[in-house]
């Protein structure tokens, strides 16, 4: 796993330098919503999604210059994502990534304009022509981003969750929410590497296969790392889905059955891989590395 | 000027079924942001921004199927700035086209989820191949709205806007802003239009110019009308930025003067259009209207 390790933090790194290149500083007393977006785009994080866009587009032997850029916008979606999901008016969270969250720095208007701006320029850096050369390839990016991110997608799962407070979810709703919220982004990471590498029907429908099952073992990781474990190691309050009484994949299963159906998620994502052969070693490390990591 | 009444009137109701038919109802309970995106989405309007899209892709010939729905990707961006706007963090609103605002009906969160999802399904309506046949158009109608929209954009306008309860603007810095807040999203509709007819460098530079004219003085009756009017007449809660002690072009200018400031950029926006001949009377006729109209 060794390779694997320095495959994630080279690309974290990677994803970093973008972010920092490509959110610009400004200037003029409004440069502070900028300035909001880059304290939260750039307060670190394991940046899993830049690394399965990266990862999935070399399969196809995509340049770096163009995934990179991808893998950037994706990373912005996800930070908009948390900026809004940890305002007072939504899950009321004070501390992410090990700092304190967007609202609490600045104040919530400008955290909530600093997750627009995100998400604006996510599309803004998909439809440059720096990303592809062809308007089409740029033009499918966006329209698969805004597919599995809007009301359908990544925000209908956060209402989904915002009103699941108020009754206990079972399995098919949870598993649909999860997929919602957490899961569409990371599929819609594996597909742009597959829209950028302009792969075959088969090796998208086998991409978009291992994202579903890799998605939902890492969301009850997730829940089990935040029945386990303690805010220091975890960057942000544990315990919190407990506390707010919600049903997870954690408390309808017990710890250790949830334990199993991760292990049965990771062995079907890894499966779904044999048709990229040796190609896919590094995404098959990261499907193992989702089952042992600790934050 | 009764065609032109008409005109607006026939775009207005186009736009509002174009709306109704590209956000969906969907089912779950997740539909409750999809049911305050169009509650905000349908609450009527004079859809001025729709009729700039139409009426500069009519100066091309653009197909009526591919500028309407350019035009309600704009009104959707325009309603997600609203619904943020008038949240109680930032401009704290309870009264928006004559009805309550979005996190009065619903609440807080549902109203920020509201707004993301239709900012989203704004680039998804843009992106996708019914808009119009071509890749390239596609991806520079995203990267266009996403550079007049973002931090750089409506969103540092408004950024602005809120800082600047803080200390009085002068004329330059009030231009600047309302160039960010509400002139960049303007402008970008007659832009879209232009990129939509493959106009020419010229031909664009013209409308561009018009959009830049037009939303200052738009801007400005704006400010006499907040002085002026009542709510009912309004649809929306007159005074609010005399009493919260913002600086306005009318504020620093005065109205009389600023009325005929107005009426000056309408004459510059006018005289722009001499490129387009007969065929520019509708734009003609909507910059006579922002001096006439009442609300």
């Amino acid at each position: 796993m060794e390779s694997f390790e320095t495959a994630l933090a080279s690309a974290a790194s990677a994803t970093e330098e973008a972010l920092d290149s490509l959110i610009p500083s400004g200037d003029g007393p409004e440069a502070q919503v900028l300035e909001a977006m880059r304290y939260s785009a750039l307060a670190g994080g394991k940046r899993l999604r830049p690394f399965l866009v990266m990862t999935s587009a070399d399969l196809f032997g995509v340049a770096r210059s163009s995934s990179l850029r991808v893998a950037a916008a994706v990373e912005m979606v996800h930070t908009y994502s948390l900026i809004h999901d940890d305002l007072p008016s939504m899950d009321n969270d004070d501390l992410r990534r090990g700092k304190p969250t967007c609202h609490i720095v600045y104040d919530e208007a400008t955290a909530i304009l600093a997750g627009d701006g995100l998400l604006t320029l996510a599309f803004e850096v998909l439809a440059e022509v720096d990303t592809h050369s062809l308007g089409e390839i740029r033009a499918e990016l966006v329209l698969e981003l805004s597919a599995a991110i809007g009301a359908q997608g990544m925000v209908g799962g956060q209402m989904l969750d915002l009103l699941a407070a108020d009754h206990k979810l079972d399995m098919p709703e949870i598993t649909r929410l999860q997929r919602m919220k957490t899961g569409a982004l990371i599929s819609y990471a594996c597909q742009a590497g597959a829209i950028l590498g302009k792969a075959s029907e088969t090796q998208r429908h086998m991409l978009t296969a291992y994202s579903h099952d890799l998605g939902l073992a890492f969301q009850i990781i997730d829940d089990l790392l935040d029945v386990e474990g303690n805010a220091a190691e975890m960057g942000k309050r544990a315990g919190k889905d407990q506390d707010a009484g919600k049903a997870t994949f954690v408390s309808l299963l017990g710890p250790e059955r949830a334990r199993e159906q991760a292990e049965i998620l990771v062995a079907q994502a890894i499966k779904h891989l044999e048709v990229f052969a040796g190609k896919g070693d590094l995404l098959r490390n990261l499907a193992k590395y989702v089952l042992t990591r600790r934050k």
